[in-house]
């Protein structure tokens, strides 16, 4: 990059606050009560995530590489496309970025709150849980969708995806990744985007909120870091052949 | 541009025309009785839209920079886009094109304002309202999207989003506010959009309407200006990180 | 082109045959009994319509100007893109193109049309209808429709929309000319794509079929050379502002 | 190819199990109870198997042709694009990766096999079955299909679907032959994707599974061969009009 680092961090901040503003908020619009789009389902989750990422990029890409994900930072990191140093700095802002998205979408939907009863419903629009609990096999789900995120960024972008048509290449595969892996545990495969907004639904006084699910939290921030490492290493041995 | 300012202004005014057209086409393709469409949802709508914004911007990109849109062109001349001069001319080109645009959605549904019985439903057609009214939040919510489009608009077109494959990108971001922060306004983000067409309601003589709510009108304006400027201000000032 | 006029004149056939295929098919696939997408309904029958627009542009490029519809052959003639002598044979072809495409789609879907009761739902695979009959609405609504398809395709591809990722914004405005302007008689905008389909409706000896309802034949015939008229003349004005 | 025989192969395994994974993937998140997409319906599994072919096609680009389909490699063998002595290896390196990608897409969805009472739903996953069980019928749908996917892929990629964005023109091409000509048969239109899936459905330990269903295994095995080859055999003669 040609930027400083001070100004990637902006970036990584920034876009992870997009990511999830939008992320998060495509969930809010489906399954808060009487928004315009209540009920539309999982179609609808999995075209606004794929967006909200195509947008993040677009949008944080000129002052950063654009991960807004620690998973993504590893597997990068891991494949030398940048420094070890960088790393924790990233994982850093991409976490306040995931927080300060999911504010927003407290503010933006904030009549809405008050409408939903189920608090389980709240919880869905901040963080990921599970359609079956079973944490091996949710460890394993996100590890797979991770990875294929991760071998995706790398064999068709080179980690290169704020280029261009990139991160509408890049919005495809969330969408692709969304719809065929993520019925599992809701494909955190990021996280930022599942530590962050968890933080801010257990800090903010959301009405008719409950419980965080700590006991979960670890599940998405340990899939996507196995899976993404697995494939970074898988990436650099295939075509040796 | 190397156009004149004469031919800009028909640009906007054709441009917001089609915008209107096929954006408020959409919803009456979803909400009108009997029509093929009916009932489809707010998938329908927010492609719809988005898919409206992008002909819109293709169909007047040869004759002007493709604003339509009263609060892009306020960012744009924070942004040091347009110069200030254009500023008010624009946006009587845009409004006067909401209207047209209104008017033709009149006349290509003729047979279904009859057959449709509920005018709020009929005014939905052509202006937005809140799914929980509330002015306050309305306000915040109008300017969350609209800032959110004109920081992606400087963000990742520069201002010059009739170039090539760009109008399609600013059809997804159209849809990503849509699906992700469209449930609580129904988006207007964009005065022309709303204004143009609830002065046709008012005019038109369409059959089982009721009343313009005139007293929402305020809301889809304020908002979208406020968010404009904030978003190109925080623009500008973003990369001295 | 650099191709000969009998080339074009395969592309036009092969391409409007295609396009039947797919666009018939994809209602078809959403009406006819024990279809796996039966009563997905108008968003997968509007996408699949503007994809098989996409695709048969892009299987006819290499031979032919790709316009697959007499109205366009029209519009791009007034606009000076093709010679007036083309213009005959260009029609004749896409209209045998139509009723091949028919004569395919009744094959794919042979066991289908013995397991639909309805004739009238039969008769939609083919060709068009009105929501809510009434001639002149409908020959007005066909031509707004017919209209925004080529002042666009003059606008944004300047009649060359078989380059490079054309065919998909081409495929684009059908999506959105489907979605906001086809609720009302189902958007034939093409009479080789009514007229081909409602022959072979005629002719073949369609298990559970009715009449071939000849009274509307007319309308999504007159409508869409009215409109394409309008719209290649509009165009030609506008930049002289 | 600059790669060795040996690399493509690969190719073709890991581009051939990455289709499988987010194709038989995309069923199981309809099909399956529990999941958070279930019910979605034909628009998810459309959608999901072109988004599948996008991603796999551009995970593989880098190492073979990604043709990731028995019959894409018969049509390009017999249009002159690859050496016939490739035909076989590639085809059996396509069907181990259609075993792969099935293993993987069992244990992604570990849990919510238990919670799936019907054995048909779960096959339904792995393999493709008819909609109307017509033997000859079947087979022309699915020659059908696959003439369009293999006259596509010559006619607007020149066989070289793996450059820039052709692998999303590509699974344009996908989900357009899934809307439009996927209802009848599910579309197989690739031995690949139908025999590996059903053979791991075979020797898997799958909760709640039945029968493989082996007697309609040749059909998406004949149809697919039958279509590749004779649109490979029809553009070839097309332009000499």
């Amino acid at each position: 990059m040609d930027t400083t680092l001070w100004q990637q961090l902006i970036g990584e901040f920034v876009g992870t606050m997009i990511l999830v503003l939008l992320g998060d908020g495509v969930v809010a619009g489906s399954v808060l009560n009487k928004t315009k789009g209540f009920n539309t389902g999982w179609l609808m989750i999995t075209l606004g995530w794929g967006l909200a990422v195509t947008i993040a990029v677009y949008s944080s890409g000129f002052l950063s590489p654009a991960h807004l994900n620690p998973a993504v930072t590893l597997g990068m990191a891991i494949a030398g496309e940048i420094a070890w140093s960088s790393v924790l700095p990233y994982i850093g802002a991409q976490i306040l970025g995931g927080i300060a998205g999911a504010v927003i979408v407290w503010i933006h939907y904030m009549p809405h709150w008050k409408a939903t009863d189920d608090s389980e419903t709240i919880l869905s629009v901040f963080s990921t849980g599970p359609a079956i609990k079973s944490p091996i096999n949710n460890v394993i789900s996100e590890a797979i969708g991770t990875a294929m995120l991760v071998f995706g960024l790398l064999a068709f972008t080179q980690g290169q995806f704020t280029d261009g048509l990139n991160p509408i290449v890049v919005g495809l595969l969330i969408v692709a990744i969304g719809l065929s892996l993520g019925g599992t545990t809701g494909y955190a495969i990021n996280p930022a985007r599942d530590l962050g907004p968890r933080i801010a639904h257990q800090i903010l006084p959301i009405a008719n909120k409950g419980d965080s699910d700590w006991g979960y939290a670890w599940v998405p921030i340990a899939g996507p870091f196995i899976g993404a490492a697995l494939a970074a290493l898988l990436y650099q041995v295939l075509p040796l052949g």
